[in-house]
C-alpha cells in the first residue's frame, strides 16, 4: 500500500489575511493533508493537495452517526522565524485514544506526525508573526461510507487543515465570566467526554446560549450524575488556586485531557507549588470564596493557553474573583508557557520541535 | 425567497435493485430532496434533483462539532399499489425537537412533509412490494458553514434521501440476543439522549461491539447515573410483559421518544391491556424472571417494528425468555402493526397518510 507522501503543489496561492483580522478558524491556507482508509487497505494515500472541497455521497456516514474525531494544535514563529510545535506528539496519542472511543481505525501516531510537519512546513509562510498569532492546525477523520448500517464504517478519510489565527487576547490577557451549568450535561462516565468528537460540541450549543444570555462568555460544566463536582470549561480545563493550594479536576472519566493541562501541572510542580488533582465540588469553590480563600481562577487550552476568570455565576449567586484582575499565577504561567511555546523562554522539558525547514519552494 | 419546490429530473434511472439483495441503507434512488439555509434567508432554495454527491468545504462545521440531526420512517406499498406513510407528522415534529437541542433552525413542519410527499411520488416505483420491504426515508440536517468557532453555524442543508430496503425479518419474526451494557452510556439527563444525531449513535460503537463479542445481536442501555434502570435497545425502545402487565420505561429524558413505541402503547390501551410507562430495573426484570413472571420483553422501533428478545445476557447471567420464541403479544403487535403500515388492515387510528399520484411522469 502506498504510504509515501505525494505533493502536489496549488497554482495559485492565495493572499495571506491582515494579521489583525485573522480571529480563529475563518481563514486557510493553502494547502491540505488528506489521506483514506479501506479495511483491506488500512491507512494509504497519504497526499498534500490544494486545499479544497471534500465531495461526499448524501449517505456517507459521517452525515448521519457522527463517527468524527478531531485534534487542535498550534504552530508558532520565533523570533528567528523558526517554527515551533507544541507537544504534538500529545496530540495525536490522544487522538488515538479518541479514535478508540469512536471505533475509528488507528493511525500510525509517528508517521502521521511526520506528514503534519511537512505539511506545516511547506505552509510555513503562513504561521503569522505578531503577538499572539499562530497558525491553528485541525488534524481530523471522517468516516465516508456510504451505508445507513448503524455501525462503524469501512472508510475513512483524515485530513488536515490549517487556519492561521489572531491573538485570543488582542488586548492583553484579561479575565472572562463564566456561568455553571446545573441542567444541561457535556458528558458523563462511560459517554464519549474523554474523546475529541464533534457530538460532545455541538451537545454543548443549548448551555453556551444560556450562558450567554446571562451575560457570562463561557459554561463551567457539572458533573452528570449529582450536578456538584466540576468537570470543564468549554474548550479549557480548570484550575483553582485556593488558600495557596492549586487544585484542578483530576481526570474522572468525563472530561477531556488537555495537553495544556498536563503541562501546567508539571510546570506549577516544577516550580515547587502543590497542585493537587481530585475532586472538587461547586460549593466548596463557592465556599472558599466566602472565607476570601479563593484566590485565584483559571483556564487551560490551546486556544487561550491560560484564560483568567473574574466572574463565576452559580444559580443566583456570582463571586467576583480577585477583582476580576488577571491572577499573579495566571500571569506568571500565561508568560512562561507562551515563552517556551514562541521560543522566547527555553525549553527546559523539551516540549517543543521545531520544524526543519526541508521542502524547497516553488520558483526557488 | 424561494419556497416553492423547484424538480430537476435525472437523465438515466438506476437499476432497481432484487427485492430479495436489498437489505438496510445500501441503495438510494434516483433523485433526492435539498434545502438551504442561511440566517438572513431562513430555509429556502427547495428542491429535487439527481441523487448526487454533496461538495463541502474541509472546514464545514458538520466536519468538526457534529451539529446534526436526522430521522427515519418508512414508505410502504399496498396490495392495491397505493403508497402508504406512517405518522410522518411524528418524524417531522421529533426532528424539530432534536433541532433544538442542536441548536439548529427548526423546519416548517407541514411544508416539509408536502416536500417529502411529493418526493416519495416521483419516486414511487422504488417502493418495493414484496412481503417486509419498504422505502426507507432519511430526512437529514447538517451544518455546513465554513468556519472552525465552537458554536451554532449560520448555514446548513437539510436533505432526504431514500433506500429501498428488504424485509428485516427475511425467514420470518424471530427473537434476537441482547447484552445488557453497565459500563459504556448511551446517554444521559441534560445530554442529547432524547434527540436523533449523529453522535449519539457512534457513541455507542464500543458497546455494540461488547455485545457482538459476547455473542448477542444487541444492547440494553442502563441509566447513566446508576446503572440500574433500562432505558433502550440500540434503536429500539423496550417493552416488558411481566405477569400480565405490560411496562416500558418512561420517557426519562435521556431516551428517544419511538414512534413505533407510541403508537404500540396506544394499541394496547386500545385493545384493553394495561400498560404503565415507569422506571423500570434490571433487577427487577431478573427478579420477574426468577419468579417465572418474566412473559415477553421486545423491542420496537421503524426498522423492525417489533423485535421479540430471546435473551438477555447481564455480567455473568443469561436468561432465555419464552423459549426464545416469539410471544403472543408481540406477534399480534407485529401483524396489526405491520397490517396498519401496508394496508392490509383497516387503520382506525388514522396513522396512515396516503401519498396521492400527482407528478407527471416522465415519458407520460
Ligand atoms: C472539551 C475540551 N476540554 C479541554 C480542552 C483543552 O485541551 P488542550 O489543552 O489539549 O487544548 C479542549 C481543547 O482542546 C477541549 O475541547
Ligand atoms: C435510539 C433510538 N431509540 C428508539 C428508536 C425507535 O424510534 P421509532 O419507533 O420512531 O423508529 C430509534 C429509531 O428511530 C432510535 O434510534
Amino acid at each position: 500500500m502506498e504510504k509515501k507522501l505525494q505533493t502536489v503543489r496549488a497554482n495559485n496561492l492565495k493572499q495571506k489575511p491582515e494579521p489583525d483580522k485573522l480571529g480563529f478558524g475563518k481563514y486557510f491556507t493553502d494547502h491540505m493533508f488528506v489521506m483514506d482508509y479501506e479495511v483491506d487497505k488500512g491507512w494509504y494515500n497519504p497526499r498534500i493537495t490544494p486545499y479544497q472541497p471534500i465531495t461526499l455521497d448524501p449517505a456517507s456516514m459521517i452525515f448521519h452517526y457522527g463517527q468524527s474525531v478531531f485534534e487542535g494544535l498550534k504552530a508558532y514563529r520565533t523570533e528567528d522565524d523558526e517554527i515551533l510545535l507544541f507537544r504534538p506528539d500529545k496530540n495525536m496519542e490522544r487522538m488515538n485514544r479518541s479514535n478508540d472511543r469512536l471505533s475509528i481505525p488507528a493511525i500510525d501516531e509517528e508517521q502521521v506526525l511526520d506528514y503534519l510537519i511537512e505539511l506545516i512546513d511547506l505552509e510555513r509562510d503562513w504561521v503569522p508573526n505578531s503577538e499572539g498569532t499562530s497558525l491553528y492546525i485541525r488534524p481530523f477523520i471522517i468516516a465516508t461510507e456510504r451505508n445507513l448500517r448503524v455501525a462503524p464504517a469501512h472508510s475513512y478519510k483524515f485530513l488536515i487543515i490549517l487556519s492561521p489565527v489572531g491573538s485570543y487576547y488582542p488586548e492583553g490577557i484579561h479575565p472572562v465570566g463564566i456561568y455553571v451549568e446545573d441542567e444541561f450535561t457535556r458528558a458523563v462516565r462511560g459517554g464519549t467526554g474523554t474523546a475529541k468528537t464533534g457530538g460532545n460540541y455541538s451537545a454543548s450549543y443549548n448551555a453556551q446560549e444560556k450562558a450567554s444570555g446571562n451575560g457570562q462568555s463561557q459554561v463551567l460544566w457539572l458533573d452528570a450524575l449529582e450536578k456538584k463536582y466540576i468537570e470543564e470549561v468549554g474548550s479549557m480545563n480548570v484550575f483553582f488556586k485556593i488558600n495557596g493550594e492549586v487544585i484542578t479536576p483530576a481526570l474522572s472519566g468525563s472530561i477531556l485531557e488537555g495537553i495544556t493541562r498536563m503541562s501546567i501541572i508539571e510546570m506549577l510542580k516544577d516550580w515547587g507549588h502543590t497542585v493537587v488533582e481530585r475532586k472538587i465540588s461547586i460549593d466548596e469553590v463557592f465556599a472558599a470564596y466566602d472565607k476570601g480563600e479563593l484566590e485565584e481562577v483559571f483556564g487551560t487550552g490551546t486556544a487561550a493557553v491560560i484564560s483568567p476568570v473574574g466572574e463565576l455565576q452559580w444559580k443566583e449567586k456570582t463571586i467576583i474573583i480577585n477583582n476580576r484582575e488577571t491572577g499573579d499565577l495566571a500571569k506568571k504561567l500565561y508568560n512562561n508557557i507562551t515563552g517556551i511555546q514562541t521560543g522566547k523562554l527555553a525549553d527546559p522539558y523539551g516540549w517543543t520541535i521545531k520544524v526543519k525547514e526541508k521542502v524547497t519552494k516553488q520558483g526557488n
